[in-house]
């Protein structure tokens, strides 16, 4: 199933793409797309629903982030071998972990925000991984139970921010409208083969990106089974996996987004976003 | 007004303490300590109201966090002088910024979890702010009208996990139970100087931190002013601005927490806490 939540910003309502592609209300079956509907139990219930007996939305207006209320927003740095490469660093022995703040998350396709002072304004294209079933210290071969779906994120980055102002990331990556996610939440059962699916990203047209995850280092089981060696992971939290090669800083000489460039990016089989650079 | 949360984990009711140090219960005036009710209006409505003609608790059972549904647990690094130098590591000449994972959040006097393979459990006393009113770009003159009150903070911090696994702090700053905050939201108007508090920390008994927020690097009003160039904050953020001398790490040689240690820590007029560490 493609879950969405569609509507203005702060408005949204639950959705779901049918098979012809349209989107059909889910406001009667359930609240929200949230922790408490990623649940088992509830994508059980929404999935014995014929999707085009539901009501149909003509026009969505516009796609809101597809999960609401995210506890956590982690981030896994450096989880492709090219990408670290390009970023002059090493493959880490084991998953790099930082934190984008859950304001920071908007709609696919809402603007990105310049921030005042921005210089390296960056764009990362990648998997996320929507956890559907609380876990701590959970065993690796169990870990896939408590992933819901997957999503496409764009890990937006300040790369001054990030790496030139006191050597911890968070303050590169957490600013608003810097975590476009969506559009759909694409369950698991639609994705059977998380590691080989190719992601990219153009800037004004340009291919910059154009990976596959099947070169990620740690693989979105492991990274469950790891993250819940540190934390507990609930419904309705992100994990986003990781950027292939092509970013801004690996460029040569290094390239960063103005006002007015446009990016576009999506995963195959979980649908793209489109985002413009507007100023502060 | 010191506001609080009481009872069972997850069933916490709204309370206030009142003139002679009773608990008071606040359910039929506002829902919960959250966002939408540190709003001045919010704050000025309870404060409106005789305490003494509250229902009174005879037993508040359990202090919760002092604040529910915290959007953002946004945390400075190295902020006093002394503690920077104990850390072998040079005042920086900005904030340093990370963030807990908002999931480590628990009451004041809660057990904390050492988690499995933890080999450095530590300890830092810190002065929380808690944002009243969103703020982008705020000014300095202009930043304190967002702040709601103060708390106490234990940053919990697992040395090893946040120094030695990678180089990103929040690994070892996120574990659950590793953000004890409150047992009150002080409201500003019982602050009137924010940088002229003692803090203090006593592991089983014996004294390792005693400060004073006046040896701070960046105050409370700079740095929800330097945070909102970053990313924009919400009523029920809570910012934790570090830590003074006399951290496990910074003993000769570093000395670190074990199952069955007692941490004991508070804040001049903010009240105390008291933590037991127990097995993961």
């Amino acid at each position: 199933m493609k879950l969405l939540r569609y509507g203005l910003p702060g408005q949204e309502r639950p959705g779901i793409l049918d098979k012809d592609g349209n989107v059909r209300d889910l406001s009667n079956v359930i609240s929200d797309i949230h922790g408490a509907t990623l649940s088992d139990e509830s994508l059980k219930k929404i999935a014995a629903i014929d999707s085009s007996s539901l009501p149909l939305v003509a026009d969505p207006v516009r796609f809101g982030p597809c999960v609401n209320n995210v506890g956590k927003f982690i981030c896994i740095g450096l989880n492709y071998a090219d990408h670290a490469a390009e970023s002059g660093l090493a493959v880490p022995d084991e998953p790099v972990v930082f934190m984008k703040a859950t304001s920071a998350i908007t709609g696919p396709n809402d603007n990105v925000i310049k921030p005042r002072n921005s210089t390296k304004l960056d764009w990362e294209v990648e998997l996320g991984i929507i956890i559907g079933k609380h876990c701590s210290y959970v065993e690796l071969d169990d870990a896939m139970d408590h992933i819901a779906g997957y999503c496409v994120i764009n890990d937006v980055s300040e790369r001054n921010f990030q790496l030139e102002r006191g050597g911890q990331w968070d303050k590169g990556k957490g600013c608003d409208s810097f975590g476009p996610i969506g559009p759909y939440v694409v369950t698991k059962d639609e994705v059977p083969d998380p590691l080989n699916l190719n992601l990219w990203l153009k800037v004004n047209g340009k291919t910059f990106q154009n990976g596959s995850t099947k070169h990620m280092v740690f693989g979105p089981a492991f990274l469950v089974h790891y993250l819940s060696q540190f934390m507990s992971l609930q419904p309705g939290d992100v994990i986003s996996t990781g950027t292939p090669p092509g970013v801004g800083l690996g460029q040569k000489p290094p390239l960063y987004l103005e006002v007015g460039d446009v990016m576009e990016l999506g995963i195959e089989g979980m649908g793209t976003q489109k985002q413009t650079v507007v100023k502060a």
